[in-house]
């Protein structure tokens, strides 16, 4: 029985990229899990005044959110055996940069994914990362090779 | 194959909070495993006399209880992956407490239970949780959400 | 160059067993560094909100303080040889329990301090302690044999 | 010999914050020692190609400085007692989140400073701190009280 | 899915304790694992030469054989759930008080079993240990009410 | 159900080591799951520059290829249950060395394979082992006996 | 200013070992600092029962000797650098043995020290041990090695 | 008081690669403890046979040796703060890679010192460092800066 890999999917949040990735590893067969944060917007905002009650501070409406939703993503980053994190065009992406330090901190191999534009600003993660990546079909890539030796070209 | 999360559950032992949060998970069809200390509250004070010999001595015969206990309590603590734990309206309930405080120091996601008379009292363990709930209704939908991404009134 | 032992004492803030044990261990000579929980008890209630912003709500207000305490308290149990927890007789001390499970499983020593009537309840912290003394004298009276090898009526 | 505090103090580099945390704890007698990653903005960009040799893609210029400057910085939060992170008003300061996130990996005690504004994208970052202030003297007064005990208008 | 224990079964390999254990872990439908040293004794002693080559000298003849066990009982202690350390009645069995050493360094609840006569001489391991047996019934009694809370004359 | 051991083999990729230990253990029936690094010479070399993108300076070539490796060699090592690390006759092979320091960091047990004419040299790298063998069929002798118990010629 | 190394000094009691080895480094000049449990039997004996109370159950009388004694020992050895454990020629001393099997599992480098008599009994702990020696002497002469490079006939 | 970084000086004996950074960096006047294994080649390969007897099998000879010295090497890298491996250009030099890899198993910083000719060979160690130097005057600049913020050319 071989190992299956724990993959878990961070950062941006409105585009395609992760159900990218997860058709290409199942087009290859790989034995894999993935996992991620909530992507669902509106539930990752609401979650902890939703079940728990509201609050009329913002601070503590989005504070009850984060720690309900950390007890997702810190479980699945730390039971994980790579993180690929992904930088979108837009936004601040904080929760990104923390996962990857989060990341970093806990000896997990780090896959980073963004454009060109954000290589500067991101050269401390990049710097962390074992892998610089821009597109899906990258990470599927590198998952094919790590977890099963294959590489276009070479071993078929 | 999915992850299947274990929840240990702590704390208060004469109500049925355990069995609604069971019966709640089962009925969303969550995939959990849940383990708790003993509840029978004859056995967990008397198993270790019973078992390895009486004392005359109420300090030693609960020393020795307390310790068999530690066996099956500390392994599951620290086995789980999200640790829940409930106050009671009555008793010391140190045990409980002393769990919250465990599982924190091992980075377990903690959620506590208990009812609004014991916040202040409560708020060191409070502020050592991802989230503080009142009733076993909220620690479902907190499952539900983390494991499932199952919000009501969101994601259906 | 000998060892400087730090000793962290926590719990009961009413009564003056602290400064027994301080003064206690310098009679000794004893080389060691107390350190506690902020003692002064409307300071440890009121820190959060009187650095950060008041709370209207009293459960927030209660979580600032009490993580704002946390940097202090969680930092230096971390970084003690020996912790000492006192229960008193009267209140929850819920912090108290709390902090002997954190240190259990951080393994640190743990010497629990408690009058009689308190044993039953606090069979599970006592059970991980590797002392149970009723006062400060005989707290102070393991550090002189742990640290020194000093025991009164053998040694001297 | 009390016990010395060492405090990181990663993040934005083009105000004065550090100085101005710097000089309060110095005017409090607190025994602290700051450390923060190079602030010579020109110096951290370049010290991996003016030790090493230049790099034609600036991909690799980026790369070799960030490895560089992560031989301080990730030394200096890995023995830090408490990492204080600020998130200035401009620029993405993805490696200030990334140390958010690598410091609470390893259970330090992490306080965050920030503006209104970027309240709603810090919410993961914040909800992970023990402390979430606007100005370094707020920074100052949490580590006089942390340290010393001190709390104006309560203790003195 | 049920939890499966894993059980270390440490010591004394010349009486059928194991046996005991295992055939009323079987009986009572215990979901265990057990593994032990190799309890060969002539193998045990002769492994390493017998796979690595002859010495000579009886010191590397023994220290070759004792490191080639160790890949196997440092590893399966380390795996375990439950480390039990018996003592019989002969021999110096100081590869059984290693093993609790080793256990107990690495947080692993320990069980110990010896008869009354070695008390004194095993107080420092005894003291390491959550439970002080005499009979491997004792041990299945443990077992018993740890996995699955049952406790003779209490829970049925 | 027994366990199943996870066996790392690190090192030289020119002659069929790996297959004769692979072979031998299926023979055996051992319970065994063999991880290696990607042992395809060139896909190894080029794995970085073929997923991520050309790199005029070969050292960047290599540094990529060496990172999307370390994602897999690292992972499997870590899980692994032992590490055996095979130095050839031939080349440098720092990278089998520097996978013996790595493993022997995280307490593997590590077995060691080479020649007569490497002793002197691979001195350290032999004392931080469990077992220092020469063949294939050593390793498989060493596998047989720490799982199952067997060693022909005593238990059979 | 140099390293300052922190030996402990564990097993038996009743000859001069440890003086041997104190004053054979201090002529050397070495920077150390020893340490060791209480040496004094009775005050280790019965230092649980003097300070905290009679037990008329030997066992408990033993039992809460112990883990005071284990406050002092268990805390020296996790601050080592290096443990030395002799074994006398007479009595059980499982404690020894404890001992090296607790600082084995801490990855702390233990130097044993017993007879010829012994080396078939204690073939696992010499097993686990970086240098095996019969006398103080040897000892001095591995810590003067290991801490200024001396070695007599080498580097004088 | 400033902090004093504990360097490591690992890798080849046979150049005065580390008189050049301890040199160096005395110049500079960095807060620098250096520490590295013995250097004196004999003493170095028979310490273990001179302190606790003769071997007739070189391979035993050997092990004693190494098992000493690394009584002296793993404590040092395990409490340094930046590990330095220098490849000289000749001999197999096991022991440095070695080193290197249980480094960054401990996750320590490594910087890698080795000519352009070691390039490809080294790729695995290079990739898990956090820069590569050709001379000892790149490592006192790397140092200087990482610790004091110095670069020439910038900051004076």
């Amino acid at each position: 029985m071989t190992k299956t890999w724990n993959i878990y999917l961070s950062g941006e949040i409105h585009t395609d990229w992760r159900e990218q990735i997860i058709s290409g590893a199942s087009d290859r067969g790989l034995p894999v899990i993935f996992s991620s944060p909530v992507t669902h917007h509106e539930s990752s905002d609401d979650c902890g005044v939703a079940i728990l009650g509201a609050e009329p501070d913002k601070f503590w409406h989005d504070h009850k959110g984060a720690q309900v939703n950390a007890i997702r993503t810190r479980t699945l980053i730390g039971q994980s055996d790579i993180v690929v994190v992904r930088f979108g065009e837009k936004y601040k992406q904080w929760n990104a940069a923390f996962d990857a330090g989060f990341a970093s901190a806990l000896n997990k191999p780090v896959i980073v994914m963004h454009g060109p534009d954000h290589q500067h600003a991101l050269k401390e993660v990049d710097a962390a990362a074992l892998a610089v990546t821009q597109t899906p079909l990258q990470v599927v890539d590198i998952l094919d090779y790590v977890i099963k030796g294959n590489l276009a070209g070479y071993t078929q």
